[in-house]
């Protein structure tokens, strides 16, 4: 029995809780056969452009300050993007928590802080 | 102490670790001022476009057997849209665990198993 | 012979010559397999994407006013939306030219401008 | 007075005729602080989005053969796409006509009908 459970250790973290859930939603609806990576990879970026969609208007300080209902509405567009997300990695096999984990160190190592800082510029930019 | 961690009991959870961890990373490089959900929501719809980009010429069967290398590069784009997800829920300080779990509950019922059987008909076309 | 061309007259606007040259650049490349209405609008999204993805760190302020290397870059992401919209368009037998008519039609129909002014608000909220 | 009106000869190109509803329609409703570069840009995404939204479930063989009220759904999403594309163009003072017909230039130069006949893949591993 572990006290500490590590990042990968088991069925109660979120990403592995909502991979499981997903493939038992998609196999007692049979959509299987729709779950294709393509598709999912559409289904994932249909999502994304429902999230930009609430911001496109919206100042940067207004998107900053959004209304209970756009927030709500919002907070399950978010939702969406991550159950295809996880969705599209699982039927890929792709682990995605080492995935981000692995990216989060490219970025460190491509945007030092020291020459990132303050600075949006894309890390072949960075000089 | 636990032995059940529950899905939100704490810092061992990736999509919190993930949270925490890209905290520090805008922190370090002062890179809070870039960060208004606006932008993020477009980071993360311009991640979700190159991950499109992979599959778009694609067949249903080729985008289910990805060489090494073009899944290896989906894999870190997954990781992409998955950082500025985790990311811009934090700044608008919206629970992702929570509103997945809320999102599949909506979609059980949306989508009765019976129903949804085998049809990829928006819920509002089940009749 | 007519002095005064009307919008669909023909060979000489813009829309349709470009419609023809990429049937021309798809078949000289024998690749009308892979220019499915589906895959066709992956790369739309795609494309669209790209776009994003030059403005998602500036301000309102700094994407109206480009530096000469970004506004170039830009201009041949926008071309890249237009060539990949048309061809859409085409292989669905759509004239988008119609199509954009009957939509400023509808949406001068639904945002009066009287109601509209100086809000940014969907039609349905217009109240 | 010409008899062959040439690719950018006035306002009967379509794209002209356009850009000068959107500015109408646009200053109408007071609506040009709304309709900065980056606002467009996330608009046009949006609605990539939705048109995609269209596609994602469908196989390839279903998707170039569209029921007549999905069809008429995506030629109004077809257009809305346009719309946007040629107001952020023209916001930014970039000539889409201009633009166009130099990316199929540049498309022509990196795909040479030989080498890229029958392939999908991109022009920089066309070998």
């Amino acid at each position: 029995m572990k006290a500490q459970p590590t990042l990968t250790d088991g069925p109660s973290d979120t990403l592995q809780v909502l991979r499981d859930a997903l493939r038992v939603f998609a196999a007692e609806r049979a959509w299987e056969p729709f779950h294709t990576p393509k598709n999912l990879a559409m289904a994932l970026s249909g999502e994304a452009g429902e999230v930009i969609e609430h911001f496109q208007w919206l100042t940067a300080e207004q998107s900053a300050a959004l209304d209970a209902d756009t927030r709500e509405a919002v907070a399950l567009e978010l939702a969406d993007v991550l159950l295809y997300l996880v969705r599209l990695a699982d039927v890929l096999d792709i682990d995605l928590d080492e995935a981000a984990q692995r990216k989060l160190a490219i970025n460190a190592s491509r945007y030092p802080a020291d020459r990132a800082h303050g600075r949006s510029d894309k890390y072949d930019k960075l000089g």
